[in-house]
């Protein structure tokens, strides 16, 4: 892969697109856009430049003068991603939508909002409940990170079991694509069969194909009624188990969520309070809406009912708050216990997930790694992180968190699963997109990333290196 | 667009991928084949050949031929396409999936179904049924159309309110790509961001991307309660206005559907039976489900006020069978009043859906236009029939129609519609995708056209020609 350097001549170009204050190559000012929450300096990159766009126009010409003079442009949200998605791994620009920042419309009668990609995913949320409405995407980071930056890794979170994905709330995004023209993709539509679905191509697409400029979001009525179920399980297998069960028992609820023992406690210990069943139990946090507060009832009964048949020592109404901030503080407890964590963000099918755990847990003895696992269970997602050992060295971790790796990913792939749930590919990952995803479709995928960026500018070396 | 012919020595070799029995080259067992539900002779072609396919592997031998040998490949379902989708505009083969009509798996405990292209939707709505399961797919030709051609065109249908588009429905496809390779796109999970969604591209694209083979699609535990309500409206606007009033009271109704008294009438008569309300109603027909009988009661009462307060002249619970026999007797009711008809599909969002309804009726008027209108009003999907007027010349009337379209398109992009909602563009209405989609984004979809399928070997001059 060869670039074209920054040059004094092109700096000079991009400070008459955006203004000399929206043009940073001071290297103290830059480090912060060297990495994302990825704390391993081993994954850190400086660009050559941070440039901050305040218009689509403005990324437009910056991604033609890009294309002119070949120079990666790295786009970057909050920097809250995971698999170094937004750092630029062969230098070049990093472009910062941060300052596009504005919920443009929260449209009561129509149920919708149009944002800037830079809006804190916490603040769209917030906007749309002080009209009664209510913004279905959650991932856990929603204080700090950004719709752009949602949209770009297709996020997840808390409420995907009855929602979907930030795909799911998407019903259209202008982007500024790889050639440097605006496009609007998909449209405020409950359906359409109009051509290809390029929204949904781009959703997820990690900023190689478009840098999303605005993008039109689906908003609904504000659930009336909602309940928190703790139900507290001594075996972890039974605790994944029962995601299938609820749902065949005809409820849709809006989350499950698991965390196992040693977790507990070390969240326990971040949070400096007791939990409920941290002596020995495994979590599964059920929250479930309601039309009424009788259908509530009805549904927290056979929550209820499921849950101890399937061996749960107790299931509690929880404090919705205090619930949320244990399972919140996951990765804040984490980081508490290490800097040095290899973040895996695995899913297969629900009804593979318990097997997973297994396997996962057989794995983290094999060879000796230490482990905090909290999953989404009602996807089969799970977050495992490994942390270094505080008594191996980098090195002897590194290989071992490596060799856990191979034999993971080929469970995994063997039972329908794949590398990420939520968190993306970014560069992070990519010899293993390369060595696990079916050939065939890769070769479809590089295909369109050449067809659609022939330079290869657009955030190069994410997901896969083209060759 | 020039091809070779399929000569005696192709189909030596059609012959020997397939067997001599699935070879077709006679003019009369070939003539079903040259279109689909489009009764306008205008819009048939005939193939130079029919073949069948019965493996997977026999599709990706046929497409390798088609590109080392460059004739055109049409992958056919069961023909009951409104768009001409599956029509061999340039000749060359047909490719009917009909054979492969396997439903290979049904699973209960991991909710999905794994079927091949060929099953008809009713089939898997019977045998998920049997098992006290649900497959939310319904397309209003249910009856006769294949799961492949629902995948194909995106199908929706009757319950897309609730459970959206056969998009939503499938976990993954199988699919020969147009170089012949058996790619596996999209997996039986939750969520995940391991790379582009290449599964939501090829969903919608008409057979231009890949030929279906197989597909795993979502199962749900079959809904416990449901009810359906007839509203009747003298004012048709009022009827329409009355979608976005429901969901804001915060109930998610499977479907709301939309009949005007025309075409009441015209369904009244093809049927022969008195129909509720028939001397000036509008009818708009919701069914909503429940998790027990008082949440179905609760929600009746919420939908008698809201349709009340909306001007409804009288609310009924329905009879189910007897009311969607009626709403489904629309195409059939059309086609006996005329086999020459212009069918509009479009689609607006739901909020615009009685502004169009009004331009739609002042359209017609302008042009003397005989319509007969029933709509997935939940989706803001409008199904416009025009008729032939009796006195016309069919080239008076077709310059009419396609004045009125000039006129209507023009409108329903203004408010952020699209040419179709559910049918699909086809050759019939690429003329009118070319005309109105956004240039950028016309570009990208046929860059990734191109990429995919250098030969333009699948399915070519469908959704737009790539030039």
């Amino acid at each position: 892969m060869h670039y074209e350097k920054i040059t004094t001549e092109i700096l000079e170009k991009l400070k008459a697109i955006v203004g000399p204050k929206n043009v940073v190559t001071d290297a103290d000012a830059m480090q912060p856009y060297s990495h994302d929450e990825v704390t391993d300096p081993a994954y850190h990159h400086m660009p050559e430049a941070v440039v901050f766009a305040e218009t689509a126009q403005q990324v437009s010409a910056i991604i033609k003068l890009a294309n002119a003079c070949h120079f990666p442009v790295v786009p970057r949200g909050a920097g809250t991603g995971l698999a170094c998605g937004a750092v630029p791994e062969y230098g070049g620009l990093v472009l910062s939508l941060e300052k596009m920042n504005k919920i443009l419309e929260i449209n009561e009668n129509g149920l919708y909002a149009v944002v800037e990609p830079g809006v804190r995913t916490s603040d769209l949320q917030e906007a749309a409940e002080k009209k009664g409405l209510f913004y279905a995407g959650d991932p856990c980071s929603g204080d700090s990170c950004f719709i752009g930056g949602n949209i770009a890794t297709n996020a997840g979170g808390n409420r995907a079991v009855k929602y979907g994905t930030t795909r799911h709330q998407v019903y259209s995004v202008e982007v500024v694509n790889p050639t440097g023209r605006i496009v609007n993709l998909g449209a405020r539509l409950q359906k359409q069969s109009t051509g290809y679905s390029l929204d949904q191509l781009v959703i997820g697409s990690e900023g190689t194909l478009g840098i999303i400029t605005k993008a039109t979001l689906k908003l609904l009525p504000k659930p009336k009624y909602a309940l928190d179920l703790l139900a507290i399980f001594d075996d972890r297998r039974q605790a994944m188990g029962v995601v299938t069960k609820i749902i065949k028992a005809g409820i849709t609820p809006t989350c499950v969520e698991f965390m196992d023992n040693i977790t507990i406690k070390s969240v326990e210990k971040y949070l400096n309070e007791n939990l409920q069943g941290s002596d020995n139990g495994n979590y599964v946090i059920v929250e479930v809406e309601g039309t009424s507060e009788d259908d509530l009832d009805d549904k927290a009964v056979v929550l209820d009912e499921v849950c101890t048949e399937n061996g749960a020592s107790s299931v509690l109404v929880a404090d919705h708050n205090k619930i949320w901030q244990a399972r919140k503080a996951f990765a804040e407890a984490v980081r508490a216990e290490s800097l040095i964590v290899c973040k895996e963000d695995v899913v297969v099918p629900v009804d593979q997930e318990a097997a997973l755990l297994d396997e996962i847990l057989r794995l983290a003895q094999k060879y000796n790694l230490v482990t905090r696992i909290a999953s989404h269970a009602g996807d089969g997602n799970i977050h495992l992180n490994i942390l270094k050992n505080e008594d191996a060295t980098y090195e002897d971790w590194d290989q071992r968190v490596k060799a856990n790796q191979q034999e993971l990913y080929k469970f995994i792939y063997a039972h329908g699963g794949r590398l990420s749930g939520e968190h993306g590919i970014g560069y992070k990952r990519k010899h293993l997109m390369e060595e696990f995803t079916d050939p065939g479709e890769l070769e479809m995928m590089k295909a369109i990333k050449k067809a659609l960026d022939p330079n290869d500018i657009l955030n190069p070396g994410k997901i896969f290196d083209v060759e």
